[in-house]
């Protein structure tokens, strides 16, 4: 007999977060989560298939979005175009969980399991923007690049928008690793 | 006491690429390798950490190769061609290497552990590349993009490499993508 149970999955991410956060990633087991978030094991494990994934569930969904987003972007739009369209459209939900965001990453420097995770994690978005283009008629070799190009924006302008102030958005992070991406690709020495 | 062994490292490497073809990666034991390279289990620690770390001296030797040859670029080059230029310095060894390169990569498609370590010395190898680039001069994003710039290259051209006739070779898929990953970042629709 199940419950009902009103934003399980969001409360808990917010107890693994905490507990993570408190005595670390490797020493937190689920009974753990399922308590500080006052649900069951068996909650967590039909929301969650173990603990890491608590810490990914964000990334299936800028997977999703980014894919979306793509799809839908004008015909007239170039490949590269397309990506960085996709990556500014998922700008706004990075800037809202700042604070989150940075935990995460804490989480994840401190791990070496995580870290392998985390380039699993994007580089099945590099495979889905590249499947995505190709989808919209961009042929290969052409759409895995984009793609990796895609990626490479990312990482770069994440983990500055990570390190920064906080004064600077993450669409203004993009936009400059992608404008220096283009100087770097067109050969003019920065 | 230790006896000197004739290429132990070469005979250790072939033994074990040899097994994991055979049963498989996950059901060969360094016992196993040891014993078909005709040495101890001793000498096998001394020259690889696990049996994962066998398949990955390679990645060792690539980085270093890479970072040397960029490190020795002309100083008027620009950060991609400095990169292109150290990819291109290691096309030879692949070329040499075709089908022992095509045999390691067919075992770590198979095993997701293996997938997760080569995504981890790719990363790793992004990161020496960029810093190679700011020991020239080069400022930050543009270094990092540089870097990840030439891993996107890389492996493109690795996977349309080792999925060829092997009529082309890998310098030839190397120029190819760094050329598209150009054409696309200028905006260009293929």
């Amino acid at each position: 007999m199940s419950r009902w149970e009103p934003n399980a999955r969001g409360r808990l991410e917010q107890a693994a977060m905490e507990l993570y956060g408190e005595r670390g990633y490797e020493k937190t087991t689920v009974t753990e989560i399922a308590g500080r978030a006052g649900l069951t094991e068996r909650t967590f494990f039909r929301h969650y298939a173990d603990k890491r994934e608590v810490l990914f569930g964000g990334s299936v969904l800028l997977q999703g979005l980014l894919v979306d987003t793509l799809a839908e972007a004008p015909e007239s739009a170039s490949p590269i175009d397309a990506v960085a369209g996709a990556l500014q459209a998922a700008a706004a939900v990075f800037d809202e969980r700042r604070e989150q965001s940075r935990r995460r990453q804490e989480i994840i420097s401190a791990n070496v399991e995580l870290q392998e995770r985390e380039l699993v994690k994007l580089d099945s978005l590099a495979a889905a923007l590249a499947g995505a283009l190709r989808e919209r008629g961009v042929p290969e070799p052409a759409a895995s690049l984009a793609g990796e190009a895609g990626v490479a924006v990312f990482k770069v302008a994440f983990g500055r928008w990570i390190g920064g102030s906080g004064e600077l958005g993450m669409g203004e992070f993009i936009q400059e690793a992608l404008d220096e991406l283009k100087a770097v690709t067109a050969g003019g020495r920065a």
